[in-house]
């Protein structure tokens, strides 16, 4: 075996997630119960008569009824915005990738607050980004905390930020919805500070009551956010398409960077044929409720089995995010979870420097709900003993 | 609109081949016949039902079947791996974007012949690599000019290239195809040097008779070949699906690289099918046989259209790559083409660092037979009026 000479980002990697096992129940990922995922038989029927466009290499922006297909979706979040501007890409998690590509030099400093969505950690920190972690509260983002460290590095001379990732609404993890005001002032410190945003809206629909906020692009006069968007949740993840809303100088070069000769057209003809027959409309309505559902039978149940741990009830997406009692260790608990049966994610993950491990982000999304509640009684089995092993700080 | 601060990768970025113009007839490009593409509505049909595994996120490193599938079908390019060895990508492009990023630091050296595949150079060159430039002769990379450079600088002490990118089998664009004894002595100077060879195998099925040598990844007993290969030329451009073939601590550092949720299990479930029933080979049989006959009809043509050109007559594949008279400028000539109703492309983008503009690369895999006869008397049209302009070297 040769002594390979990796690149300094593929040394680093570490494989993440373990694979499902024969009677472990997974709620580690945000996946969709597979009952609740469409029939797409119809559409294809028609995308497989058209082979002479789904069958061949597609247009490096996308097919042109699909992105005019989007312009519809995003302006009811309150984004104008035309063609031009839209790039379809292999859902929301290549639209960062590309972001990645086209904005950052190894060194460069990106913002994220803590905890924020790992994957997006995970790509870019392999570009050789260096995180300027901001706290949160129940709005998101502390943005007013953020307007005072970019007066800081600006007055001490150090380099300021390109880029700022960030899930706006219903946060992966915490689920918080930043309000409109400090969506305000989060653009005019892009504006002021001349770093691009990239808004992460994959949940956006997902909320149990309708969207009261416009999108963080909606506040965008100048440019300086990225809209990223995904089929995944309103859809189907197996589609694996999603899409970027910004400038045409920037998803343009998103095109160029995308090294994979462009999305499939078939998928992509798929998933037209959807929008046009309202079954994105009707899938987003029978998920979001079923979700409603499962998030209550969830919540009852965790307050059941694991009484000492802290949540917000969620206002809609695929998750909890549990604080753990002080003193135990998620990933302890993670580790102990396996072993009865149950995968389920430490919040360790999410951190950009891995700040804490008091947390679990548990998906209510993939699974029965006869396995949701099986798997919170798993969990609280192994709750129940490492907390049993550990010191009670709290007496 | 801000003064947004792209990436060096992005600020260098130009946009590259015009897009189609009614009435214009393409041979840019190595698209396939649309009626010689495939109808997956049965296919589809299956993929359709399989709601659980089609419709869901699937693992990073593809499909178990397909994975077994790529297992067997290089199998017979003498290449001997097991499932572990092979990770699903999106197209053979996707997976040389990937081995960039598992090996390349801004500034490594990368060997590559000149000229070669035009998108391999934009992508590698987008991750800031030096090219270490290898001529060509009619047995492809000339291996024996590599060694010495490469003992040259091991002697000066320079930095060693990480990486060799080439089409071996069908070189796009020259046709050549590297002998045995030849691939054999690459293979040794990659263990000798310690450097990883991507073997792009796109056209290996394309040949118009039986390929009778290895694959490159057949001779490597040690895990310092990659190979590369795609479903677009064997089934259909628009599956968008390829495979990278290579030692599991390489292809799993790809996997984890890959940004996009993994590819699409859809497309996974339609190719599997597509190859359970044999139609794979039909297909590649298909294609073959009308790229053979095009290829006959485009010979001829050039012959009588631009009788001074030279080029050599391809043994497979979509291409034809063809010099120009001395004194005559392709980039010229593809623009004068293009007002006569032809768009091809110049050889410019195929040399790594634009050595020679000298040379055309013409598709005739795209187009009608009767397209691709009129295209040639477009291009004929072009080529007399700029060969009219300009001195008679030969003279």
């Amino acid at each position: 075996m040769p002594d390979y000479r990796f690149a300094d980002r593929a040394e680093a990697l570490r494989q993440s997630s373990r694979k499902a096992e024969s009677g472990v129940i997974m709620v580690n990922k945000g996946k969709i119960f597979p009952p609740l995922l469409p029939d797409i038989s119809e559409e294809c029927q028609i995308a497989s008569k058209l082979t002479a466009e789904t069958m061949q290499t597609g247009p490096a922006m996308g097919l042109t009824e699909l992105r005019d297909g989007i312009v519809v979706f995003v302006a009811a979040d309150g984004v104008a915005c035309t063609r031009d501007e839209v790039l379809v890409t292999n859902g929301a998690k290549q639209a960062i990738e590309l972001a990645c590509r086209v904005f950052l030099n190894p060194g460069d400093r990106v913002i994220v607050s803590a905890p924020t969505f790992a994957t997006g950690l995970r790509i870019i920190r392999s570009h050789g980004a260096q995180f300027l972690v901001i706290p949160q509260d129940d709005d998101g983002m502390d943005v007013a905390f953020l307007e005072k460290e970019l007066a800081r590095l600006e007055a001490t001379g150090e380099p300021l930020p390109k880029l700022l990732f960030e899930v706006v609404d219903l946060n992966n993890p915490t689920g918080s919805t930043m309000p409109a005001a400090r969506r305000r002032r989060l653009v005019d410190l892009a504006k002021r500070y001349n770093f691009v945003i990239l808004e992460d809206s994959a949940y956006r629909r997902m909320g149990f009551d309708e969207a009261p906020v416009k999108a963080l692009k909606g506040y965008d006069d100048s440019g300086v956010v990225v809209m990223l968007g995904t089929f995944s949740k309103n859809l189907a993840p197996g589609m694996r398409l999603g899409w970027a809303v910004g400038a045409p100088d920037i998803v343009q070069r998103m095109a160029m960077l995308k090294a994979d000769g462009g999305s499939s057209p078939f998928t992509q003809r798929v998933v037209i044929e959807m929008i046009r027959r309202g079954r994105m409309d009707e899938q987003i309505s029978l998920v979001r409720s079923a979700m409603r559902d499962r998030c209550a039978l969830a919540t009852a149940a965790v307050r059941r089995e694991l009484p000492d741990v802290e949540f917000q009830t969620p206002d809609g997406s695929f998750y909890l995010w549990i604080r753990l009692r002080e003193g135990l260790s998620a990933r302890d608990l993670t580790a102990r979870a396996r072993e009865e049966g149950v995968g389920v994610a430490s919040g360790w993950d999410w951190f950009p420097n891995h700040e804490s491990d008091s947390f679990l982000r548990f998906a209510y999304s993939g699974v029965s709900e006869s396995d949701l509640e099986e798997g919170i009684r798993r969990l609280g089995a192994a709750y129940r003993s490492i907390a049993a092993a550990a010191p009670d700080l709290a007496s």
